[in-house]
């Protein structure tokens, strides 16, 4: 018998994953809670197992992609028996403590455990584009690279199996808010009758430069020195964005999002720190514990 | 006598900007309130003026670049009667109202006035990537091209002399968003023991590469259809805000840039919207006056 690999949860990004296993020719087993999805991939030359315990009988690699952390428990505590000296790829998006508690619970059953965190929507596994991080066992890691190259560039972050999911988290934070921010400069020009599509062509090209500017904020954070030349200072920042903020009011758009952002700097300049650069919204931010 | 060309305020940015003038071979008559800023001006060949009066003696086009619309008013209000015919090039931040309002001021005096909003740093100023927003009279957009190529790359965005500003405030609020939300990943992986320039090393790329799906945003927007496939669901970010939130809390990050991206999601949520696409948090901030 061939060695299988076993995809446990064939939601979007699930029977994405599984797609692009069987189109590099691997011999495929699938499981969803719900059996119609699994149909498709059926089509595409898949084995459908009828129960959890069916899909993991083999001896090869499990991959498991559903909805949350309680999810996986839901599906692999009833069969983890069969699990020891198993190795699991874990792709569902969980926080880091939640991938640590799984890496725990893998740990104590002899199960070998890669945590992984897709930075990519399902369109995109298999195309370069996508990139996907990984924590946990390095053995892991090693062992399934033809796999992961399937799915897209992959980047290894250590052996807490919870820094993958804490990078894909901290990126998003940067991605949530920049759409937001976007969506925010829209309704602005919208309200002067000017379509979106529009605006976009402006913004796209200058956010893309001003991305330019995370090094020199980074290297700043880095130094523990925000007084150095060259820095826009938290009282510049904090003028542009008050005038910004009646700009939005003149605009009749909710402040929402961007009034925080005013008040954290606001913040650091009570705290004597006016004339420092603006990255010292980083030492508002951060764990005091 | 030649024509020369009148700077008024040589903060930062003025002094940039009628550096750039110098550089271009321009003759330039500069002026400042606090006069010792117009010394570095002088030793490369500005003539200084000791008050606005005798700066705007000529018949050359005024450049204004003061801390804000009071100032503007405070310099100018004076010596309103030696203004009729002449051209004013205002490149001080102001909301789009406020430069609305000096159009009136400059019409009923005879004045034309060409506004503008600067999206670059005073040592970007000359350089390729040194753009400036105009609006307001296409007379002088056209008249003054040589001046304002020797700062950087202009567009011109309309008689209404609000627009320059407006679109520079709109752009501004993605940029200052983005910025915040990367220092809240910066802390996020910081709580962790990541340096923050390894984190934007990472972030960087991403966030470049997630610019490009502002276009479809805008796209949806613009068709008012939230509905189409292919859209991130209000439901399946929640999930993601939800869980990044969590995970915030875990690293001991202020959750205060975020939470209110969070809430919008969730009050179009709340409204019936789960199933629409994110896009639709411009609905949620847009103007409804
Ligand atoms: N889609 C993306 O763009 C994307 C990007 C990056 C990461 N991810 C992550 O990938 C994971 C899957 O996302 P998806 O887009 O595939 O979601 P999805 O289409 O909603 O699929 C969810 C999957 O989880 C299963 N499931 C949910 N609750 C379950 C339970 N209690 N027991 C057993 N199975 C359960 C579902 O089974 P049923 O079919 O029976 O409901 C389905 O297979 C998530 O953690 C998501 O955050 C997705
Ligand atoms: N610096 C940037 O990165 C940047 C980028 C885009 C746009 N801008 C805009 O450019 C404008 C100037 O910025 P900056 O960086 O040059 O600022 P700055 O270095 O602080 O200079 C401010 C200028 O305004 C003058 N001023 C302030 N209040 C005045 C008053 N009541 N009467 C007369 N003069 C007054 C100051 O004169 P004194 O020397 O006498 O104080 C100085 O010339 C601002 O509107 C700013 O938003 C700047």
């Amino acid at each position: 018998m061939t060695t299988s690999t076993t995809f446990l949860g064939l939601g979007a990004m699930g029977s994405a994953l599984a797609t692009a296993a069987i189109a590099g020719g691997r011999p495929t087993v699938v499981w969803n809670r719900t059996a119609h999805r699994a149909e498709a991939l059926a089509g595409r030359g898949a084995t459908v197992a009828a129960t959890v315990a069916e899909a993991i009988a083999g001896d090869g690699v499990i991959v498991v992609c559903l909805f949350d952390h309680e999810s996986v428990h839901g599906v692999l505590d009833p069969v983890a028996a069969g699990l020891p000296g198993r190795t699991v790829i874990n792709l569902t998006t969980t926080t880091p403590n939640e991938s640590r508690d799984f890496a725990t619970w893998a740990a104590e059953r002899g199960v070998t455990l890669l945590d992984g965190a897709i930075m990519a929507v399902p369109e995109m596994i298999g195309s370069p584009g996508s990139a996907i991080l990984y924590s946990g066992s390095p053995t892991a890691f090693a062992q399934h690279r033809a796999l992961r190259d399937l799915w897209g560039t992959s980047s290894f972050l250590g052996t807490d199996a919870g820094m993958a999911s804490l990078h894909d988290m901290a990126m998003l934070a940067g991605m949530y808010t920049m759409f937001a921010g976007f969506l925010h400069g829209a309704a602005m020009v919208g309200a002067a009758g000017v379509p979106a599509a529009e605006f976009a062509q402006r913004q796209a090209p200058f956010l893309a430069a001003m991305v330019g500017q995370l090094a020199g904020l980074a290297a700043t954070i880095d130094a523990k020195d925000y007084t150095g030349d060259g820095q826009q200072s938290l009282r510049f920042t904090e003028t542009a964005l008050a005038t910004l903020l009646r700009a939005t009011d003149e605009q009749g758009v909710d402040p929402v999002v961007l009034e925080p952002v005013h008040d954290v700097v606001r913040r650091q300049i009570a705290a004597g720190h006016g004339e420092d650069g603006t990255a010292r919204i980083f030492e508002e931010l951060r764990s005091t514990r």
